[in-house]
């Protein structure tokens, strides 16, 4: 980790977080208040980490400084299924299991979510639901389906606290990358939180039906507990405290056999770890009692995603050229992913088409819809090639038919097929591709394919 | 600032950045290659900075980590006018400019942005677009425009760099507090990056008319000058490049007079800084040449946004309570900056209400809207009154009526009015107060008004 100085002396450490989880469990308490109490919750947090590599490598693939973008959703132990489970049952995934690594393969085994969480090689319904969640998030980033996979962890690399985790993997160049991991945590963090604090991270949830509950309960006689042990009378009963069910057990049948226990505590006044405890001074007995809540620490289900890892592999995935022109390169960078959405080409210098370029951008602009105008000298086929590489799905082109009919041309990266139509329907059009409602298919069907200039050729 | 070390050794020491700014000059070359050399155009970043304050106070007002938000302008400083300057020309703003803090009033005179740019109160239009583009962020945000002022640098407490700076003051109980900076840096910061890396940040722009230039030009003779200093020569030859016009017009006519002059170097091979050129080996003449560009170092304006402090004041200014009932708050966030936009209660927890909610919720989700379903136990005018504090703009209550006519009611929290509707009229009237296309007057003017069951009184 990076660690640094807080305040003016130097005496107050403080170290950059390598990773946003810890964080959000710090806040566990205070989200379940929000959440009234109840279960399942999630938290969210998305940030810069910092980890001091030795030596980074691969590119920009190990950095020191990235962005994590992490969840984390709390579940009862007993109930880790998940209600949206349908949603991603029949999705099919690429899954290279413990087993199948183990036997030495390195092909996957194709199979949907609900097969594999129903034969348990996903643990559980709500690790198989972001397991969905994932490889759908991914497509729609623009990531090809076909060069993802999920990888188990084996038992040798697994985090000491998971009880089941995978990682999303991406193919690149520089072969399988991992990108998101997606990891049952199971109760570790909060358990050890709860134990170095001292504050109850459990739920405490009403019993459908109160249950009868019988154990083992230990009492000190507090007046001669403190005759016989003064300054340490407190030590002696918060040991006293400490002992679970068994331990109790054990010691009632000592106690009763011998009518004395010895019991280890912390340090006393006099140095000493151990006391002795008479029946006149301790009794233990067995005592029934009505319980109507149940107690646990929740379960955490991480998915844990790399920001920049998942953006470098996108752009490695989507870069592509032409046939027949390794010049002309193409960034097919889905439209909810690129920077600008589209681009505006006055097709000349002619000073009656910048104004009309510049009315059109602030019209999109009012909608929400980033873009560019590229009113530059190159030739319209130059700056389409440029954005085509930058990524820019879409292009309006404002030409001299545009003085005449107010008509301009909208073009598809990709297919650089155009099409033509008055500005309201060009408008309409980009809408619709932008927010999702509307396919380049169902564009191209309705409107007036443009044959143009031929300035793509 | 914050000091750390990176790598395996100490030796490398690395500090974390108190602003977003100096990242962004550092990109300046490679920005204004993407922006085809043209000129004005900006970036921007957004991300947390750290300054290791020695005493934080204010609550959170000062703190040591926090998100600020930089726009770095840049602009000729030659052409300040702002093209779409017009759309803030008429906004009236509270100016606490200079004079008026010099003269010892606190009163800040009230007076469009036009007019003070026009009368220099504001340095310049660039300035002047930003101002009024930085109120506008700030009302949108949900700020009071009575508690909004801009307050002047004095040239005392401006920074050596600015030419002219303007602090948006929001009024909150610890007085006005400095939410946003906005800055003409001049073009200080792009020369002293300019001077210490060496890299040329200047903008080359061709000139209408090529302009004839008068200039002294110096020039060594390569073979005598390599005799004379030998391994020297070069730092010579450096040192006579690096001369400006008036020095090489004093020493031209030197070298007239005496036949030789004076150098100043960097040490030589021998530890002398100072060599004789004799005229056998420098001549300085006057030349004359056509200049086609003009070459400039860009000025920048920087808006300069602290979040969490706007976020702070924000807080701060909308939150109240009811008439008569200070137990009930409300905070009125608007819905572009609600976390939640819509609560969704059933009004009991009669099992055939819940999947109804969940439906809607889902329906929501799918239109990108925020919402968050409240199915606890307590009262319905508890849970609307607990949202109302956490600043949730609408509910929607599915109760016996849904079942019988599919109808639910929409509720907005400061007014409490409530109107009723098919839940397509309702999801309808969400989407178009979330979008801004439509407000509450225009949705309570065309649906039914909701006596209901008065569950707010």
């Amino acid at each position: 980790m990076f660690k640094s100085t807080i305040g003016p002396s130097a005496a107050a450490p403080v170290y950059l977080r390598p990773e946003t989880a810890q964080g959000q469990f710090l806040d566990f308490k205070k989200l379940l208040d929000y959440n009234q109490g109840s279960m399942p919750f999630a938290s969210a947090s998305i940030g810069k980490c910092y980890r001091n590599e030795i030596s980074p490598r691969t590119g920009l693939l190990r950095v020191r400084e990235f962005l994590l973008a992490e969840i984390e959703h709390y579940v009862d132990p007993e109930k880790k299924q998940h209600p949206r489970f349908p949603e991603v049952r029949d999705i099919v995934l690429p899954l290279l299991d413990k087993e199948t690594q183990l036997s030495g393969k390195t092909v996957p085994q194709t199979i949907s979510i609900g097969q594999a969480v129903e034969s348990r090689i996903i643990d559980n319904e709500t690790l198989g639901y972001f397991l969905g969640r994932i490889v759908l998030f991914l497509v729609r980033l623009g990531v090809d389906r076909s060069k993802v996979r999920f990888r188990q962890h084996l038992a040798n690399e697994m985090a000491h606290y998971a009880c089941d985790c995978w990682d999303a993997e991406l193919l690149t160049s520089y072969g399988w990358v991992e990108c998101v991991g997606c990891a049952d945590r199971s109760a570790y963090d909060l358990t050890v939180h709860s134990r170095y604090t001292g504050a109850s991270l459990t739920v405490k949830e009403a019993l459908p039906e109160p249950v009868k509950v019988e154990e083992w309960q230990a009492a000190l006689d507090k007046k001669l507990t403190g005759l016989r042990f003064k300054k340490d009378a407190k030590v002696v009963q918060a040991a006293v405290e400490r002992l679970d069910q068994p331990a109790l057990e054990a010691l009632a049948a000592e106690l009763e056999q011998h009518g004395a226990v010895a019991l280890e505590t912390p340090a006393l006044a006099d140095g000493t770890t151990r006391v002795e405890l008479p029946k006149e001074l301790l009794s233990i007995s067995k005592t029934t009692r009505m319980q109507t809540t149940r107690e646990y620490t929740p379960n955490v289900i991480e998915p844990s995603f790399g920001i920049g890892r998942i953006l470098y592999c996108l752009l490695e995935q989507v870069y592509w050229h032409r046939p027949n022109d390794a010049a002309r390169a193409v960034l097919s960078l889905p439209l909810s992913v690129a920077p600008n959405k589209v681009l505006i080409v006055p097709l000349s210098s002619n000073p009656q088409l910048n104004p009309i370029a510049h009315a059109l951008s602030a019209r999109l602009r009012r909608l929400g819809i980033a873009n560019v105008i590229d009113a530059s000298s190159a030739s319209i086929g130059r700056r389409y090639a440029r954005n085509d590489e930058l990524g820019t799905p879409l292009g309006v082109t404002v030409d001299f038919d545009t003085l005449k009919d107010g008509s301009v041309t909208l073009r598809e990266r990709d297919s650089m097929v155009q099409v033509r139509g008055s500005e309201d329907e060009v408008v309409m059009a980009i809408k619709g591709l932008v927010e999702g409602t509307e396919t380049w298919e169902q564009v191209t069907a309705r409107m007036e394919i443009f044959g143009g200039q031929g300035e793509d050729q």
